[in-house]
């Protein structure tokens, strides 16, 4: 139903059909590429997303992402008439297959070691702002618009993980208005409900999420990923099975090179040089 | 124990004991009426609402649900000489028989299939606390004081389902706070800590709380319902597992008409008409 | 590997090797006491706390406990030349017990029936954001610098159920950030995102914690401590079964004398005095 993309590592080698790819050190930036449209997604972008989501998991020279979109805005979901209408046309096994795909694309970016960043200006919308909610970490502006539209469209809010995701984010009564109205949640209410971790300027936006993913990605990035690996793993266990699972988790991270190299460096007082291992 | 009220359907045609109940289109209004007590819950107000609620997963006139109490108050909760005096009297039996009715009924509010929308203004107490908790949304006033004052009574914050809603609403501290001090949670704070969507003029907030059940009702209300019902069913599972089944709900409404219709609607640069179906 | 401590009720009449603890009326202050290293934790402080907060579960005197520190900050974590550095040396069995006997403070915290109040000023870093964390409440100052500085020493961010708790109380996005990058929240954001219950003046701090906890101390306390074990049970249910558990939670309640208590001086117009019983 929808293209399979062999996505081969290193990812820096990799020429995306359906987005830009940018391999700056060890950051990747996917930058969302149809600006006349507002950068919409497709079934062939969806599926290479997910593509590069799920190859990174494998990319040892990538140690975070940076998601972003151009010309001023982040993304304006699945596309009406290149997605929207030929669903239309599709019996439910054909329907179950867009939605299996467009969740595998969650599920990809929860699985990849790499923290993910979003730098989220203007429309974020349907799946864009799915998107952004399935990062780990966003940057937005005043002027972003983050709409979990669904309803609009006439479908439910229970979108790709939004009613498990959402609320954990900003909370579950103001993920509940946002998920039955579909109304825009402003840039101002996503830094104060907690959905952006701040709020930069339009131009600086990309430049404030990829300073983010670099400090990030010369960090301890063996510790990083089992850090996102946890908060993944944790989000149903009772509080004693998380104290166990993080007991289990941590001693492994102290078995690290970049846990010495950190105690070195302090008590030589210079700064860690950490090396993902 | 308590009473059984036969609610037949319509609804609308239902006329309540214990609380008014006016229906306006596809919008049931359900207010609390005893305002010269601040609109206090008894053993057959309690009952009446469970009943009213489990009715209403059946009713396919009323679309979306106000709650909401007379003279300036919502609820001041279980009147102490008409509830509490009495369960001093009874047995363990008794007392978990009004337990789990008064459970039944935040079970019945979040198992119908109606967004519920709490207009809350001044007294908020206890049981009150609870039921404006229980509602899928909530406007408030700046004078509301909403108060979880069970240990202010001699009981434990674990009451109807406090301990595992609120932490979700407000966060974990904050709930804390509320539920092991009883203290009242200003207007202000309710807003700030995501318990209100938004605070209203008291003259106004019925009005708003309608307003925006009536958009609710006007909307998909096959895929509200789907949204309400993920909401719960998400509430302890995995990321995984969630996408996995919101992968399977959204491509049910994928095949509902409201889905085909936003579309038309979209394609002839109009507002979607939505059925519900 | 580590010390076992024996502590014998009353708890009032230990003196601990590795903190200060006081006991006035129905609460205890534990101190953190080493205020020219900013009150690191040691492999000995740490055991000594996990069976401290053991013992509190079975002392009838105590009925809520404050945690600080001296000299103006919380708690610096885990002493770099005393816990850092051994830690190197040991093999994985090793370790895990550390992680293990760290996991099992937090546990202790969680499973003794009194709330705990942290009084937060200063440095609050690594292990000791994780001791505030795992507090019931939390009063900040404006000076309080709380850092989950894990990744700083080239660990990862699930330390001690910070992956699953701290989510919880500040929502996934903040919690993200502050496990990522180890920077500190503000004492303002600590109070704005909900961490933080209020802010002190940093020499009233101490005092507003202890009149907290007092009046926690004096009022239901056997139902107090069926909200925390609540709190802490209902944190992986679903809706339906946390209701369930809470109706049997409160009936059991509804048999103390203090529900009793409680009604009569209402009747009488008088304050309850709670028993805890």
């Amino acid at each position: 139903m929808s293209d399979r993309f062999t996505i081969t590592l290193p990812v820096a080698e990799y020429a995306p059909a359906h987005f830009r790819l940018a391999v700056d050190g060890k950051v990747a930036t996917v930058t969302l590429d149809r600006p006349e449209r507002k950068n919409p997604l497709t079934f062939e972008s969806y599926a290479e997303l997910r593509d590069l989501f799920h190859a990174l998991r494998h990319e040892e020279a990538v140690k975070a992402v940076v998601v972003t979109g151009a010309g001023g805005n982040f993304c304006s979901g699945g596309d009406v008439f290149e997605i929207i209408q030929p669903l239309l046309e599709r019996d439910m096994a054909g329907l179950l297959d867009f939605t299996r795909m467009t969740g595998d694309l969650v599920k990809a970016m929860r699985a990849c070691p790499q923290p993910i960043v979003a730098a989220v200006d203007g429309v974020c919308a349907g799946a864009g702002a799915i998107v952004a909610m399935a990062s780990d970490l966003r940057i937005g502006t005043q002027d972003a618009k983050v709409a979990f539209l669904f309803n609009r469209v006439g479908l439910a809010g229970c979108d790709m993980g939004a009613c498990a995701i959402l609320p954990r984010i900003v909370g579950q009564g103001r993920a509940s208005e946002l998920l039955y109205t579909g109304r825009a949640m402003t840039g101002e209410e996503a830094e104060r409900w907690g959905f952006f971790n701040r709020l930069a300027a339009p131009d600086a936006v990309l430049d404030e999420a990829r300073a983010l993913a670099g400090d990030l990605a010369d960090g301890p990035t063996f510790a990083n990923a089992m850090t996102k690996r946890m908060l993944h793993m944790e989000w149903d266990m009772g509080v004693d099975q998380a104290i166990e699972a993080e007991a289990l988790a941590q001693s492994v991270c102290m078995q690290t090179e970049d846990y010495r190299r950190a105690f070195d460096a302090f008590a030589a007082k210079r700064r860690p040089a950490f090396e993902g291992n």
